[in-house]
């Protein structure tokens, strides 16, 4: 006798599978009887460090407004991205982490009689964006598990609106260089807009390493996406933000909901964007640790893609989801990505050194090669 | 040479006009050169008694995980909501504050063929989120500057997707009771989505005030929102939430953002929720300063809409932009509604009593009947 609601529903939406998360701690720990303080998490590319203690300070300070609402404009946090990145506050769009952006610029410009262009194995959240608002996904195959840029733009028609690109990818941790980049933008047509989503770009050291900030003159049609959910270790609070052309950063802002970033997280970005001391740890502790897991991988026999990310993609040769499962009994999260067409590898975030280890003996024990 | 790049967004999108956020202190102080501890803001319905130290305990108490992703799923939270509201976790939709909300179900069920009922001087984000997919907007005129529930009921047709109730409404502070909400719903064709955004119900204390939960089992196509920015006094954190059908619920949670709501929010409105003297004392506040702006008003002879919300429209009797303007260099913030067809009137939110001393003082002195 009721409505099939579901049936009410966009086509769109319909068809949409969500986003799958890592498992959370507390899950795991409910489900499998287990301590939270004896899993360890290396599913969603966190920062192991804990907290920028300015972030904490900043976050304090700002308890007694709680009641009030946040400053929907972003006005500090744009001045100071400006001056951190010589950039005009008019190009600025902050988000609700930079999966906001990314929502946000496919709903400002994309409806369904128009393309999107994206690469296999690129981040899940491409795909999702484009699904829901009923768009034409066209997924350009890997060349060596990275984006094939030729390819990319070769698949670009007259219906395509947006080409997302992850520089470096998630979850396969490959990356584009300038030479590569460069001829892919100057092939773009500028009604087509270019996201280049640069979560992971702060834990690249390559001297040589393309930024698109740096474009963003040359290229008006280029979007750069970042985030603070990563190096900046504030993923709890969702803040993320993009630099574009001002009309472009004008339509975001259209769409965007008025008190889309909370306040404690325009408050802790704020600070972490000034803590270099931070930003230096976070890497560190990723260099180091990247160099520990490839070593325990190199042990085990195992190969893996290379990864500028705080994260690498490990070939189990195999099915891997079973080896996820036994890890979940071990007290260890990591991310399965039979969902990105890599069935046989899994993520596994670089974590602290004594999480590492944890994650490689319980790998060990698993795969039975101790 | 450049492309025209708002040319390229939506047509929707083109048309959109921001939402007109309430002037935040900071921006205050710097356009005229005050010091913010000298403002007085009574703009944003926002609650003037600081927030629940409960949930300041549970923010301090997250903020070690700040690196971590919320938990996407709101599992401690909806299975609060749950217990105390007597409602299926499957019937809850969490969102980055009911703005998120009313966003989510929008995007879930309307597209451009599709037309959206509201009342004239209702909340502004209905004719903003209908705008932004494109839909048709029926703005059914008031009754006593509130809702005309028979005629919004006349106003439906084939292409009606939805339906948009605030009870009390926002800026007017009009309610509907129990007889013309029941009537109203056993007209809608089930086909229909009737969202009734209760983000002030906690401050309504009559007996007999219809809350959305009691109607859910009855009509499937009823979707209540609400908010924890309000009477529990967490704006800056942007969380609200929606109850439904479950398969409304489904559609909705499909097409929200993984990570939408904050970790902190989730922590504060778990503490908050359980705080039943904060929502005591929040009430009691409200209720001495209603009669107090009540008081006010009569003396200066001005008339004004009663109210069941934490605000009230005041008629100046003439053009209100000015006067705005003049309480604004008197360091008074208040919010003016002419963008909601209300040119003579001010819409004050009840503060503490020293706050609604110095608005009314403002006041007397700006209409020189000092």
């Amino acid at each position: 006798m009721s409505c099939d609601f579901l049936a009410l529903a966009l086509p769109g939406v319909q068809k949409l599978s969500p986003y799958v998360p890592g498992k959370p701690v507390e899950e795991l720990a409910r489900e499998f009887g287990l301590r939270a303080e004896d899993i360890v998490k290396l599913a969603s590319n966190e920062n192991p460090l804990g907290p920028s203690p300015l972030a904490v300070e900043a976050i304090k300070a700002s308890l007694p407004e709680l009641t009030r609402y946040p400053d929907g404009n972003g006005f500090a946090l744009k001045q100071a991205l400006s001056r951190v990145f010589s950039l005009q506050p008019e190009q600025l769009t902050l988000g609700n982490g930079s999966n906001d952006i990314l929502e946000l610029v496919t709903r400002a410009f994309v409806s369904p009689e128009h393309e999107v262009v994206f690469s296999e194995h690129a981040f899940a959240v491409y795909p999702i964006v484009t699904q829901a608002v009923g768009a034409k996904a066209v997924v350009v195959p890997a060349r060596d598990w990275g984006h094939d840029l030729e390819a990319m733009a070769a698949a670009i028609t007259p219906a395509t609106r947006l080409v997302f690109i992850a520089n470096p990818n998630n979850p396969t941790g490959t990356w584009l260089g300038k030479p590569e980049l460069e001829a892919f933008l100057a092939k773009v047509p500028e009604r087509v807009i270019v996201v280049l989503d640069e979560a992971y770009t702060e834990y690249v050291e390559d001297a040589d390493f393309p930024r698109g900030f740096d474009y963003l003159t040359q290229y008006p049609n280029l979007l750069v996406s970042r985030t603070f959910s990563k190096a900046y270790g504030l993923a709890a609070l969702r803040v993320g933000y993009a630099a574009s052309h001002p009309q472009v950063a004008d339509a975001l802002n259209r769409v965007r909901q008025p008190f889309n970033v909370n306040s404690l997280a325009l408050a802790a970005a704020l600070a972490s964007l000034g803590d270099q001391a931070y930003l230096e740890a976070s890497r560190a502790i990723n260099r180091e640790g990247m160099l520990q897991l490839e070593h325990g991988f190199r042990e085990l026999g195992l190969s893996w893609i290379p990864s500028r990310g705080n994260f690498v993609a490990v070939d189990l040769g195999c099915e891997a989801a079973p080896v996820f499962q036994a890890l979940l009994r071990e007290g260890v999260i990591v991310r399965p990505v039979a969902n990105y067409g890599m069935p046989n590898h899994l993520r596994v975030t670089v974590g602290l050194g004594m999480e590492n280890q944890r994650f490689l003996e319980a790998l060990t024990k698993v795969l039975d090669r101790g």
